[in-house]
């Protein structure tokens, strides 16, 4: 069906290299074998290296939308109530995720392209008690990253509140430290910064939202954090059949991230960033992202300035064998997105940048 | 990790061919693509086509075990009950899903090795309400199947109550005719029959079910049917980031099993278990399900009279690359489970016992 591949420069899937995907063509094996549990275990103990964490970690077979489930379920209590800190559509798909699931969340609007900050979270927890403050790390919508280290700290002074973080679109490849920063739940899927096919979400839980958790009634069971994470203290291994062959890719594909080294994944995206925004600007674009809140991981492009054909542009990059991604939802057309995450360096995307200035004849 | 690979002749994950492992490695492409929306829907039309259904078919990322929490959230109201046949684990667990997401569910015990009948259901659909009915069309726990057939005719004189069917392990290799029959939930996985890697779940639903999903609050995000079935009625897509490269390979898997027609399929898989039952007789062996109800996809042998030693078994066929299923649960040891399903065929299932009878001296 797909006749030339193009290399992926959209906020996700992103691009997966030879030597990943073959690893999701090994043979199979049992979920309930020796070889699993040293697989899952494994990846779990690489991610806790990777995070520098001591916290509960997870591994589930689905999209990383079900941890939105997942918060709602298991972390609001029927009684009580979450603050949604909505700037996109990723950030507002979590407060419909906890009102479908029939829990309370107050919802407060923040313009697409601006971030949410600690005066804005601060300003809500003084006036009313809530269980859990939701919000992007990185707005994969808009290119809005929050400041989520100063958050945290905030959110230190609210012992009842739990800090639960969609970071979907920048857990590694944007510096994250859980226990650092006092993260309750912070969640991400495979097909973004670790650049692996989509279909497993991990999530990051600390020992109070798993507390909370127990006391929560009616949290069902694929998605039960108290049934899952004690399974794994138990067995090491999950309650239902995994994706045996992503976690197999996903195993391979972390020695090579502790391999590179947090430290300089996260420089090297930082450049991919810094290079792209100054592109667009040397171009007449603007930057859609308001300043100091611009991600590392996916630059969104404002188009309203010089308004330039994005479906055309995608058609022409198509035959070089590349796509990027129209900007989201109300803003399509009016921005564009590149996703520069996961294995993409800095020549790669200068080879982007260039075959857009030949189209465009920037 | 793993040094020699054993052939899988376990109820699940099942062997899978290396052409199919293969698809699993191609390259990605984006989930909101004109490709994507030619893979998802060509998967659900070959799905429609084999099961010769016309109702809303979906594929979930997940593992099977999501569609009890499905089952759970979109089919019972917060007043309703459902009546749970349970006859061994995965019965059990459906029963445990319903109660653990705060709903009602009375539970029909059966001893394990039985069967759950027409009779039975009938007597407890005279004496009470139920919004549902659930069992498992093929135990896997146990090797016993449940006429769902004549279940469903009995079914159709109860319209207010759907009928909730887990077929994880024999979807696609047991008859299944969703519309014929009356199923109104049927679910499987893709590590059984359809021979491929686990990570997506297949559901076939009845306009019946999703009629009553519309009329169930709090059905949250990832597990709402209602949303589900109508984003793919809309876009021909699914809500959020699938298992792209599982996806690729289903659609490839399809177009062998329908080149292979679902009636070889089913019969293959008959002949398999056929000549199962008689090997493990001839060596004094018992059958652990009943006569009548003996499942064709995984063989559980009674080893309470022979008393072999199954892990020690296990160890020495490892040496020749195979590996077959200890009894499940309270019956470890005093059973084994061979599963014979998905691309396995006599032949191989022939050198699979003759390497047991030479380990066991038979």
């Amino acid at each position: 069906m797909i006749l030339l591949h193009k290399k992926l420069w959209i906020p996700g899937p992103t691009e997966v290299k030879e030597d990943v995907l073959m690893e999701q063509a090994k043979p199979l094996f049992g979920h309930r074998s020796k070889d699993f549990t040293l697989l899952y275990d494994s990846v779990l103990t690489q991610l806790r290296e990777f995070f520098k964490t001591e916290q509960h970690v997870l591994v589930i077979t689905a999209s990383g939308t079900i941890f939105m489930d997942i918060a709602a379920r298991n972390l609001i209590t029927n009684e009580g109530k979450a603050l949604c800190c909505v700037n996109g559509s990723f950030s507002s798909r979590m407060h419909k995720a906890i009102i479908d699931s029939g829990k309370k969340a107050d919802r407060m609007e923040i313009d697409w392209g601006k971030a949410v900050t600690v005066e804005m979270i601060k300003e809500k927890l003084e006036t009313s008690n809530y269980e859990a403050v939701t919000f992007c790390y990185n707005e994969t919508s808009t290119g809005v990253k929050a400041d989520l280290k100063a958050i945290g700290e905030l959110l230190k002074n609210y012992p009842d509140t739990l800090l639960v973080v969609d970071a979907v679109s920048s857990m590694g490849g944007d510096m994250l430290l859980p226990d650092e920063w006092g993260t309750d739940l912070v969640f991400a899927s495979t097909q973004k910064c670790f650049a692996l096919p989509p279909g497993l979400a991990i999530g990051i839980v600390s020992q109070k939202a798993l507390d909370r958790a127990k006391t929560v009634p009616d949290k069902g069971m694929y998605i039960n954090l108290e049934a899952i994470l004690g399974y794994y203290d138990k067995k090491k291994q999950t309650p239902s059949t995994p994706n045996i062959s992503l976690l197999t890719a996903f195993d391979y594909k972390l020695k090579q991230m502790l391999t590179e080294g947090a430290e300089n994944i996260y420089r090297r995206h930082k450049e991919m960033a810094d290079y792209t925004h100054e592109w667009a600007l040397k171009h007449g674009f603007g930057l859609f992202a308001e300043e100091g809140f611009r991600s590392v991981t996916v630059t969104t492009v404002d188009n309203r300035e010089k308004n330039m054909d994005i479906d055309a542009l995608n058609k022409a990059l198509a035959e070089k064998g590349l796509v990027i991604a129209n900007g989201y939802g109300p803003f399509k057309g009016k921005t564009f997105r590149i996703g520069h995450m996961g294995d993409h360096t800095l020549d790669g995307l200068k080879e982007l940048l260039a075959a857009i200035e030949e189209i465009w004849e920037l």
